[in-house]
């Protein structure tokens, strides 16, 4: 059975270029590159040209990149670094929408000495700015707001809040993990000061992410040890994974075109059909204001698990929420802020597409799920309750 | 030009077989492990696989391994793991020879609200328990100290030591990373509450490591976010990286007699020949409680780094401490605490083999480095000083 890969904001295919890219880093080239020989050193080179990459797609300065182990580690080291920098500050501020790597931080924040404000979001998953802006405080010591969601795609309005927060004297930091390599960002326009990202979101590797730290930013280090990126995080480089972000990032940006054009109409193609097919489903979240390759649709009246599940029996793989947070069986963190009913929560599924989806894949989802939908809502009590049939 | 590798506890070459257990992870296995989808949920079979072989080379249970990004942060999760969940407890105890992981993350400790101890070795870089075990207090949340010492392969009496810092209840963490895959390690025998190891350090891939912690032992993790790790790590799993590990454990269990004997006695055959070859030579560190694989030699009178220098125009890659402190003049801060004089310190070279290295390329250094040792001496105003005279 083929693999109808639709769980693109989950993982990405590694490009092959990308893995072609890494494999000498595993063979030939595999010093240390922060070694005194020729053969170490020859590979830190390597590892500067990925940053350089990595910051041309960003808009950003080579020196202004840290590599890190994954979005997890970038986040939490630009939130620990503004804490850290900044001891008599205890506040920070986030949204409800974040990422657990962003939510659980600022949960355990607020347990251990800190005081954490979670800014709403509307039913369209929209930032309530009024509300941001009246719980900044002179304690403040940072803002945290992703810069597009990873269940819904919704996007914040980023710049203008940058340039908000950033009046105030607030170090502002993005989770921008779901965004780069999806829309253009260019950091020299958009003045947050720290942004994550992950390599594994933009088909590059696994284990391996960055941190983008403006020129002037207050820094302390999250990871403590050698003087590896400058003395801003400690830990033998992670050469091969680094290469490979490297090159993910210049596929990226010659695929953002790709992205907002035919991954975009294939996802409004996908989207339009099946809300056509399928009674009672709606998209949850701004559909003016989101990543052109991700749509949530809620099925009323159904488990999202069991679609899930019927779908993998045809090979599509799609996602209820984050992978993050998946095992539990409470509904998405997202759209429960968004105040999505439980019963469209419960039945939310989200398709993330890539540059390799194609048109026939996307055809053979339209097909397949409409009855797939039928038949469980045929199974639902709720569904039967709400005096409803589909067929 | 041939390279000769002898900078094994810098890095190490990735074996082959690790590569092709890793490369199908980068392509067909993208999935990410905690999909519902049957594309992502295979590839967590196989990241268990690994977690077991990983156990089985240390004598532990699967579940109480967790994976990480690198030794570094197995070290930064263990200590701050022990201090947070032990809240009311401010007091660390390590030694002066760390590596960076754990020393500067003392040290950071000591200036933020926590005391830290840090324990002097000998003249032959031996731990000094005497004084440990009368700085160990009610208000010790965790002892951290290395297995092996990275720069001279010193080995700590780990076991014993175990015994008598649990016997006070105080939580016992040490840094395996030079030792595993070198040494025999049997945690059932030896009963560390927590143990750090890195990949790369084995012949795995860079990027990836491990923390064990044995059943209930207090515990708090150092990166939040998902549910990864049961919990105890957020951050996508590193797949193909975690694979190649599982699978340089296996290679390392089947290779540990290969370094204790054939490793060793190339390492043996190295050393005497330089030592009887030149002149005001000498090993640092405690020649019958060492690594198989290491030997730490001071020529007296040069500069490591010009000797590094000269080496590396004939290929051979060595260092002259850890590469997690080079671009520091300083000399290595183990040796200054074993009170190695400068004229020594300065003039240290450490080589370490893997069971990749030959007899023929032990047989090119013996030929080689005694004339560059001789000239460097004949140019050096100290040498002339002390009134020696090498041709």
């Amino acid at each position: 059975m083929k693999t109808i890969y639709l769980d693109n904001n989950a993982t990405t295919r590694v490009a092959p270029e990308v893995v072609e890219a890494m494999i000498p880093y595993f063979g030939e080239f595999y010093g240390n590159p922060s070694s005194m020989h020729t053969f170490g050193g020859q590979v830190n080179a390597n590892v500067q040209e990925a940053r350089a990459k990595l910051a041309d797609l960003l808009g950003a300065s080579p020196d202004e990149i840290l590599f890190t182990s994954c979005g997890t580690e970038s986040d939490s080291t630009a939130i620990w670094a503004a804490l850290r920098s900044q001891p008599d500050k205890r506040h920070i501020v986030t949204s409800r929408v974040e990422h657990p790597a962003v939510k659980n931080l600022g949960e355990y924040l607020a347990k251990n000495g800190y005081r954490t404000t979670f800014v709403p979001v509307d039913g369209k998953g929209r930032l309530d700015t009024d509300f941001l802006f009246k719980h900044l405080t002179e304690d403040t010591a940072i803002v945290s707001l992703m810069w597009a969601n990873n269940e819904t795609g919704v996007i914040f309005p980023i710049e203008e809040l940058a340039q908000e927060i950033k009046s105030r004297g607030i170090v502002f930091h993005t989770d921008a993990v779901q965004a780069v390599g999806k829309i253009p960002i260019d950091l020299s326009k958009v003045k947050v000061d720290m942004l994550s990202l992950s390599g594994h979101k933009l088909h590059g590797p696994k284990g391996v992410g960055a941190l983008y730290v403006r020129k002037g930013t207050r820094y302390s280090p999250f990871l403590i040890g050698g003087h590896q990126e400058r003395g801003r995080r400690g830990g033998t480089e992670n050469v091969a994974s680094i290469i490979g972000l490297g090159k993910a990032a210049e596929l990226g940006a010659a695929a953002i075109d790709e992205e907002n054009h035919r991954v975009k109409a294939l996802r409004d193609r996908l989207e339009n059909a099946l809300l056509e097919k399928i009674p009672s489903s709606m998209i949850n979240g701004d559909p003016e204001n989101r990543l052109p390759n991700t749509t949530s649709i809620a099925f009323e009246y159904v488990e999202g698990e069991s679609i899930l599940l019927m779908m993998n029996e045809h090979g599509i793989c799609a996602s209820s929420g984050s992978a993050c947070t998946s095992g539990s069986l409470e509904p998405s963190h997202v759209l429960r802020a968004m105040g999505v009913p439980f019963t469209a929560a419960h039945g939310s599924i989200r398709f993330s597409l890539s540059i390799y989806n194609t048109e026939e894949e996307i055809d053979f989802i339209i097909e397949t799920l409409p009855p797939i939908i039928e038949r469980l809502r045929n199974m639902s009590p709720f569904w039967k309750k709400a005096g409803q049939q589909s067929a």
